[in-house]
């Protein structure tokens, strides 16, 4: 008989945990989301989500610490600054898949 | 040539969010990845989680509403209340195997 395995859960549970450290609040995902397609401008990429300057400069800082995304300044005129995911960010595609479909499939559940 | 196809994006963006209004914060996933092997009482999973009986008690009552867990009296002396996952709940393991999975990485990518 399969017991409940304590060990188990505490590794999962310390897993996904670790994940929501990096990755936790409702801005992160949604600006990997935005950047997964291609790299945006600071200005694009607030008006695109909905943020506020001062919180996204705040979540884009977390994620570049992290080596989600990465941030490359534009020889421009004037100089523009550019966002775009990293490889390690990319990593990160199928936990957004998961929660999309999830999301697709819960309002389709709750128009029923 | 693929476009970026804008309406694909806000879709899917949308879908996010919708998951993320659900589940949002780190204390309703962990509740459910706690619940998923078997109902617990709610002293048990305060302390499995490490999470204030008041935080708590508000983070099962948004998960109840969303029919994501149930509640269930036991007739036991004093009475009893457990909460278990809903098949409506299980529904949501794939987003959390994939946090976990993610997890699971990025630890040894950051022990590296």
């Amino acid at each position: 008989m399969a017991k409940h395995n304590d060990d188990i859960c505490r590794t999962n549970r310390r897993a996904v945990k670790d994940t929501l450290d990096v990755i936790g609040g409702k801005w992160k995902i949604l600006i990997l989301l935005t950047l997964k397609d291609k790299p945006h401008r600071f200005k694009e990429l607030a008006k695109e989500i909905g943020i506020t300057s001062r919180m996204l400069s705040k979540e884009l800082q977390d994620l570049e610490l992290n080596k989600l995304i990465e941030r490359e300044i534009l020889d421009t005129k004037p100089i523009g600054v550019e966002y775009s995911i990293t490889k390690y960010g990319s990593t990160f595609q199928g936990v957004i898949e998961a929660l999309r479909d999830w999301g697709v499939k819960h309002r389709k559940e709750i128009l029923k």
